[in-house]
């Protein structure tokens, strides 16, 4: 079966996604965006038309992807009319139900990975976590997901509420902590780039360990003589100092409970 | 020229070093550490003799690795005479000058890589940074860290200690970040393996891009609703929600001052 698909966002996660099923052979026959950039960027690397203006969706794809950030989610939506066409947002953090009043036809197609638009992912290797308001949609969707990923599973609004902020941790914030380490160098004129080995090796590791398994540093060692260094020496940043110390507590209590 | 190596310390880093050492044709002569069990643990993968009192440890080897945790390290040395053989220490926070009263050669070889014991790292990749008392000790040195690695720089004791520290933020603060995700989805019974692909996109990315470029996420598209939600979520762990706050607000503001 063959479907008709309408991306309203293009964005991150839209623009991957929409490359990913026009390699599988997918009709993407419209891109929507609020910012005229961002439309003609996807639209041209799909080679499909590109609208600013919500006005201007047509009405002949199957379905419909929503991958706008949540807080514009709504504001889109109420503009929009799907009658009976599947209607499907990609969002980790929003119920199934925000598209209740949209469509007979409602589903959500969450793929859990971190997308920037010039890196390519392997589709693949990403887990697409799927929910929709009758057995049928779940059907289609599960399908068109096994499409481009090995890995599809349901999960109900709540459940994925939690998968999304537990990726929150594991991604976004796991980033922003490589960028305090390279902050951190910085002051000593130290490149970034010795930190990459370190990095990759720490998120291999959990590979086929656990977490918990995988923990070293001063920390789980109560080091203290480190650790009062080290928060010696980010006195200066009361951010970094509260980070430092929330953490290694975080780690020293956590690993004396397992014992 | 080729050297006898004397490891005072079987722990993680001890472990892997001794082993790759080995297997350039090094010879280890002995192993120390004050627990019986780690002792006898790496006398055996690297077949040679373990003792557990520093004075049952011999004057024969041309270099002395002392790999313990820091708080340690003080005590073991005080009850040892070197003489005038090398005595190496591997901390990332300990300066050089810690060995000064123990003998007229000293030096650091800090490899900056997380090592457990019973996984085996490339040590290839692994930035080793090195420093010594004097040009002959650092010629040594650098050698020897070329033999087992394809990236060796010279670093003093106070850059080193801001690299340790950015290496705890990269690495087993990281860690601690995945354990936080995997105990989030524990309480919906979803596997911590679903995350285990954006844990590695998330390191990969920045194996080529700055992690300013990497950032994804709720906090830097300041999606408000989102974090409401999730700090909700998070309500009953003060530690976790005081944790989400700080990161989400470090990444916008980081952010915010980019543009």
């Amino acid at each position: 079966m063959s479907l008709n698909f309408c991306f309203i966002g293009a964005g991150n996660l839209a623009t991957q996604l929409a490359k990913a099923l026009q390699l599988e052979g997918n009709f993407i026959t419209q891109v929507y965006s609020r910012t005229e950039k961002s439309a003609k960027e996807l639209g041209e690397i799909l080679s499909v038309e590109y609208v600013t203006s919500v006005d201007s969706i047509n009405r002949s794809a199957d379905v419909y992807f929503v991958a706008l950030k949540d807080s514009a989610v709504e504001e889109v939506l109420s503009q929009m009319d799907f009658e009976d066409k599947l209607v499907v947002h990609c969002s980790g953090s929003l119920p199934l139900s925000i598209l209740d009043n949209h469509s007979k036809n409602t589903g959500v197609f969450y793929p859990l990975q971190t997308f920037s638009k010039t890196r390519n992912v392997d589709f693949r290797t990403v887990p697409i976590f799927i929910e929709a308001n009758t057995p049928e949609n779940e059907t289609i969707l599960t399908n068109l997901a096994a499409q481009v990923s090995g890995s599809v599973q349901l999960l109900n609004s709540e459940s994925r509420k939690a998968l999304h902020l537990s990726a929150v941790f594991a991604c976004n914030f796991v980033n922003h902590l490589y960028n305090i380490s390279s902050e951190i160098l910085k002051s000593k004129d130290i490149p970034f780039e010795v930190l990459r080995p370190l990095i990759l090796e720490t998120a291999q590791k959990v590979q086929d360990m656990t977490p918990e398994a995988a923990q070293t540093g001063p920390a789980i060692r109560f080091d203290q003589n480190i650790i009062s260094a080290h928060l010696k020496e980010l006195e200066q940043n009361s951010d970094y100092h509260q980070l430092y110390s929330l953490l290694s507590k975080g780690i020293f209590e956590h690993h004396k409970r397992l014992e």
